[in-house]
Parts: C-alpha cells; structure tokens; sequence
C-alpha cells in the first residue's frame, strides 16, 4: 500500500503542518532554484531545447521562462522542460546528500508553469505542494539508494517525474485515486542515467522528470488509468528499478523526518563529490598567499580522495564547461589559480585557457578508500620545496557548514545578474525570498518583469 | 562502438538494400499499425491524451491523428504520441516473437507524424527508415532479452523509443555524430513497466516512445549534446536497463538478418501469449458443433498452459475490456461462445455480460512448465459427458501459421470501418497498400479523408 500512503499522506499535508524551520528551508530551497534557472539560461542547452520544443510544439503561452524576456511567455510543459534545464545544467543547484537528489528542480519547475497556468495559487499552497513533492522524492530515493543510483541511474530525475506528478496532483486537488493514478503515469516513465553526465543531456533529464510528472496528474485528471499501487507492484518502479527498496519504512517516516530541512545548496557550479577539492584548494591558495608564495609556482599537487571521486569526476583533459563540472582536476586548478568556483570558472573559454589547462595537469589524485566520500586530503609542493597540505572534513555547503543566508543571497545575485542584469536580480531576490506571503505566485515573476527596467547588462532572450 | 555500429548503419541503409520480402514485411506492418491506430480510436485512451496534450499543449497542426476527421491536424508530437497509444489500446497489433517486442507502434507513429510534417517524404524514404528504426529496436531487443523483460520493463517501449530516433534521424538525414547523440537522448529516456498492462498507460508507452525518440532526434539536430556510446558505456542504457547485453554481436547481424521479416500479425486484440488458447477454443466450438452439441452445456473446460500464460495473463475476473486483454479466462470464454475474438468481444459491455461471466467461470487452467509457451492443451467437459480435446502447436498469427493478405484485409476493414466507416476503410487500406509508391506519404492520409465521402457509420471524431 505505499503508492497509497504517500499520496494520501501529500494531499492530507496542510501549510499549518509545516514549522517554521520547514518553511524556511522550502523558500531557500525555491530561490536558490529559481536563481540557477535564471543563470542557466547562459548556457545553450535550454535554449536548444525551447527553440525545439517551443517552436513546432508549443500552446499558448500562459507561463514563464524565468530569465526570458516577459513577451516569451511558452506553454506549462515548455517552461518546465526549459526551467528544469536551466536550473541543473551548471550544476550549481540543491542537493540532499543522503541520496545525492538535487530536489528543487523536477518539483518547482513543474509547480511554477502548473501554478501560472491555472492559478491564482497562493505562496502557502505552492510551497505546500513544494514540500509534498520534495519529501516524495527524496523518501523514494532513501527507499532505493544506494543499490537504485549503484546502477547508473540519475536519481534526481528518476525519482523527481515522481514528486513533481505528487506535487501537481496536491496542487490540482486531484483525490486519492486520481493520485495513485497519476504516480503509477509518472513512475513508468524512468528518465536519467549517469553516462550523461557532462553533457546537455543531464539537465534534460531534470526538465524531462518536470514535463512527465505535469503530464501524469493532467493525464490522471481527466481520467487516464494506470495502476493504484505502482510504486510497490511486482512489476512497478520499486522493484524495476533497484534491487532493494523499503517503500514502507521510508514512507512511514513522511511528516516526521523532513527531508527538505536536510537539503543542501551548492556554493560551487559542479559535481558535488568535488566541493571538498575545491574549498581544500582555495584554503591552500589563501595559506599561500600568506605565506608570500606564489600560486604559480606550484610544482605538484596531490588530493587523496575516496575512489567514488573519481569514477564520478576523473575526467583529466576537459574540452567544455560542461566536461568541467566533472573534473576533479579543472576544479581544483580553478580554485588555485582564481580563489573561487562560479559559473564563469566554468565556461568554455576558462576550460581552454593554457595557464588553466598547465594548472591542471600539475594535479594529481590519489584514491583511497579510507578517507570518507566528503572529505579530502590536500598536499601541494612549490617550486621551493614548500609543502602545504589541507584536510577538509566538512566543505562549504555541507549539511554541517551550510551557506549563510547572506551567502545564498550573494550566489544567487551574482549568477543572476549575469543573465538578466543586477537590477532584475536584486528584483528577483526580494520576489522570491517572499513567496509565502503572495496571494498569487504569478507577482513574483511579474515583479522583476523586464519592461519593469531597463537594463543595460541584461542578456537579450532568444 | 556498439552506438556508432547502429547509427552509421542505419545511415547508410537504402531502399536498394531492400529485398522484396523486407519490403512487403514493412507494408504490411505499416498498414497493420495504421489499422489498429484508426480502429483503437473507439478507446478512451487516445482521446483522453489527444485532449490533456493537445488542447493546451498543442503547436500549430501539421500532423494526423488517422481516425480523427481532418480538420483535427495537430502537431507531430501530439499526433505521434495519439497514433501510437491508439494502435496499441487494443493489444491487436503486431509481434516480433523473440522479444515479444511490438516494432510498428513507436516507429511508425513518430515518422508518419514527421513526414507530414516536414515533408514531402517519398513512400520509399518512408519505408527504408521505417526499416531501420525497426530493426533497431528488435536488435536491441534480442541484445537485452530475456532478463532486461524478465525483470519488468516493457520491451517494445524501452526499446522503441531509441528506434524511433534512429528512424526520424535517418528521415531527416541527420549525420552520424548527430544520429549517435540523439541515440544517446531517446535511450535515457526508458519509458514502461509491466505493472501497467491491463490499463490505459500500457498503451501510453508506445506513444511516449515515439514522442521521445523523435524529441531526441531534433534536439540533436540542433546541437543538444549527450554521449556518442550512449547503449554500450558502463552507465548507459544496455548496462543499466539489463544484467545482460549483447550488443556487438547482435549488430553484427544488421543488414544479414532482417528482423522485420519475423513479424507477426496479431488475430485477437489481446495478451498475445492467450492466442493459442483461443485458437484452441474457436477450434473447439467448432469440433462441438460438428457434433451437435451445444456450447453452454460446456460444464468445465481446463487449459494446460505454460506458467507464463498465467503471470501474465492470469486476471480471473475482468472489469474492463483493457482488463480482459490479460485475462486467458475471458478470452477462452469468448473464444466457446462466440467463435471469435475481435474488438468487439473486448468492450466493456462483454466483459459484464452474464453469458460470459458464467462461461469464463467455467475454465480453468493448470500451469505446466513442460509445455511450450505458444501451445495450448484444451480439454472441455459436456454435461452429457463428453469430453472434447484440441492439441495447438502453432496458433493463427504465429511465425509458422501467418495471417494472409486476406485475413490481414479482414482484420484492417473490420477495426476500421467500426470507427471511420465501411467506405473511408477501404479507400485506407488501399492507400496503405501502395505506400511504396507514392511520392509523399501525405498522400495516404489525403486518401481516406473524411470530406471526400459522408459516410453514415462513421464515429464523430472528439
């Protein structure tokens, strides 16, 4: 009976259920999306895919791609499929660690096209239906993990068509059997494997799990059959799936664990396996620098890291931004050289530039099973024979030494900005750090509209 | 290289590598597929997806829905997902018996939709990446076969949607690095369990397979990049979808084997491993009459019948006609009373009628591994005593006891002339007949429009 109990647990979820530290952690959770969707649109893969799908395919537009021009209203599927893209193709999205989902982007971009679609919905119900979605996904995914995501598939998306037909069901209102239904529509249709990883093809998977999720509850709306008991059946998605699965257990946790107060949000645009790497190496070009040592001159650099690390991100000769996001080595040679890991140490150009492709092949790794998949070892030998070395045990943006509020602020105004100018941004920010206090999640777009301004460092829309 | 193998073959492929045999094998699959897309029109399901996706979804109209009246032109991702949930609705369409793959749906339904698209596209053009999308698929299949269906999945959509992007590629003459990225697009994308059959969402996989694989294909064509050893790479489809995979070996067979000579031609719209059990019931009526005894004074009938039959057929008691699909019983009590089993004796109004509930209460079926899966040992006893036995080794339909042209024409104009008309049936079944040779394949559509006659039993489209 777990297809039963989690819909019935999500559409029984009321706002007053949520605490306060619930509340909280779902508003982060939804701006730190929106402001990856909003600096994801830099990169060409949502704008391949809208001009794809939104150009033969589209219906009339009633929805927003965040960092589009106002007048590109698509459709709710379009916009899903283009928001998802853009929120995840950087990388630098949420994370709830326990499962490696990033589960803002299946669930918010779905919510956002449903919600402008056929609202008015208020922030209260929005974020409700937010929650219900995220503690979905991510019970299904500790239900499944690790022997589901073992395999190759992209856990994110596998499970997020799940939370976002979860999510749109309690938004629409469906009742309990149209629920079951539309979970059993969203979970035959499996999207996402690691192999794509580094390729445009990842954040398909994320946009892909928010169209098939909407479509599931539109399609069970009007009446589409599919099973009552999909997740759990012989043949439905537990046990087609993984090789182990505790639906029941897990679900009986729904409304007592939160998994969205665990969620976590990136302060660098890549792989999160490498975050440790990356923050070792800024902290070891910082000691550097107090020491009167110039970063340059470093000989050779050593990160011992768990063998995880590198099966994910041992791409040694990256080509692309995106191929990047999935080298331990461009990353810790990013952090050396720059300081820092934002998207703009992720584009092309950086990728081929000769002082960052000599840093990187001064980086070596060594693997070692004891040393735990969050930590690393970091040892770097200058030209002079100085040995500097760092250990991290918990990097910045774990769930132990979380982003501040002021540092999420500053992520999400520095990514945006880039995209739609700082004055839409600041815009944006305040809109969105508000959304449970609107009547109608549709303001908070239309409060940073761009006829609202005119500014000169936005990017023009395609 | 297993990706590389099938795109560049499939690239390559001409019409002029076709034998005649291949080519009247493609005909008649074509023509089979576009039968049971008009004539599983008369289901809900179709329209119900035709209605969530194309109202406020829907792009500007370029493509057919065949049963539909031609004013309904939606575009190629409506039509092709309408068509191929139609012409599998019914479970009457066709069968790669090594697979149990149903090859035409997902692959037809993407390129008739593309065509009218972005046409002209010449019948010969058409049939050649028909061709090559099909055996694409069933070559993937037998690489996977059985474990990756053992475990759940359904094969013709898992399959069919990597199919169809090889086939829409070849059509619209993509090059070989764009070919194997839309591979790698369409194969991430694993659309359909098991758990669904008997419901509205078995049939949603052929068209979400055929959305998927053409989405895959323009998106490539624009740039979207994903992997070029999407089906062999350790994380991509083969491994992650199946403990066992073949895939060079079964490429290497290309061009030399050709699977769509295997097809096969379903004669009852259901599960088709009940088919051998009808056939022995038709057969059993007969020997019956013969005799002059009356078919209701049947007391018991048994059915000795490979376990499998009953995993996946073993419903007791349909509520719905999808449901008696996958019911042996039903279909075994219709096959005794009735001496045949079309569409009409699965609506839902048979499955409830009193006769047949009666009658299907009467068989029985004993599971025996010894038998193979395509017999059937029937064995019926009469109220007088007399005990009627029938032996079925290769029913009607199968590889070794084929459909006729006649009894394929029969089949074609009984399921359409239901939904369109006896005068529009036969001006459809000619014009699929000589799809060969025509030079735009728009023209086949054009052939049965439904203003070039007013025809009484026609069924107003939604």
């Amino acid at each position: 009976m777990a297809t039963q109990a989690l819909a019935s647990w999500a559409l029984d979820l009321q706002y007053s259920n949520l605490t306060s530290s619930v509340v909280d952690a779902a508003v982060k959770s939804v701006y730190n999306w929106a402001g990856c969707a909003i600096g994801g649109y830099a990169q060409s893969a949502p704008v391949i895919a809208q001009t794809t799908m939104g150009g033969a395919f589209g219906g009339p537009g009633t929805s927003s791609i965040l960092a589009a021009n106002d007048s590109g209203l698509v459709d709710a599927q379009v916009a899903a499929l283009v928001n998802g893209i853009a929120s995840h193709i950087d990388d630098y999205d949420d994370t709830h660690l326990e499962t490696i989902i990033h589960p803002a982007g299946p669930i918010a971009s779905a919510l956002l096209a449903v919600s402008e679609w056929q609202g008015p919905v208020s922030g209260e119900e929005f974020l409700t239906a937010f929650v219900a979605g995220v503690e979905a996904e991510c019970k299904l995914g500790l239900a499944v993990y690790p022997q589901h995501y073992d395999v190759g598939w992209h856990i994110t998306s596998t499970t997020g068509s799940i939370g976002a037909s979860v999510a749109i069901s309690k938004l629409l209102k469906l009742d309990l059997p149209q629920t079951r239904q539309a979970i059993g529509i969203a979970s035959t249709q499996v999207v996402g494997m690691q192999e794509f990883f580094g390729s445009d093809t990842k954040s398909f998977h994320i946009g892909r799990a928010a169209q098939s999720g909407m479509m599931a509850a539109l399609l069970a709306q009007n009446g589409y059959t599919s099973s009552l008991s999909a997740l759990e059946a012989k043949y439905g998605w537990s046990h087609v799936v993984s090789t182990r699965e505790n639906l029941t257990e897990t679900f009986a946790t729904l409304g007592k664990t939160w998994e969205i107060e665990k969620n976590t949000f990136k302060p660098f645009p890549c792989g999160i396996v490498i975050h440790p790497t990356i923050d070792a190496c800024i902290r070891l070009r910082t000691q550097a620098m107090d020491r009167g040592l110039d970063i340059n001159t470093i000989q050779s650099v050593n990160a011992r890291v768990n063998p995880y690390v590198i099966t994910l991100t041992g791409k040694t000769n990256p080509q692309t931004g995106l191929e990047a996001k999935f080298s331990v080595y461009h990353a810790a040679a990013v952090g050396l050289l720059f300081g820092k890991a934002t998207p703009t140490e992720f584009t092309d150009e950086i990728v081929l530039n000769q002082t960052v492709i000599d840093m990187r092949k001064r980086v070596d790794t060594t693997e070692d099973e004891s040393v735990p998949k969050a930590e690393v070892y970091l040892s770097a030998i200058f030209e002079d024979g100085t040995n500097l070395t760092e250990h991290v045990e918990h990097a910045i943006g774990s769930i132990e030494n979380p982003l501040s509020v002021e540092q999420l602020r500053t992520k999400f105004l520095d990514q945006t900005s880039r995209v739609i100018g700082a004055t839409r941004a600041q815009q944006a920010y305040d809109a969105f750090l508000g959304i449970a206090n609107v009547s109608d999640v549709a303001a908070v777009r239309s409060a940073f509209a761009s006829n609202a301004t005119s500014d000169a460092g936005a990017r023009p829309a395609p």
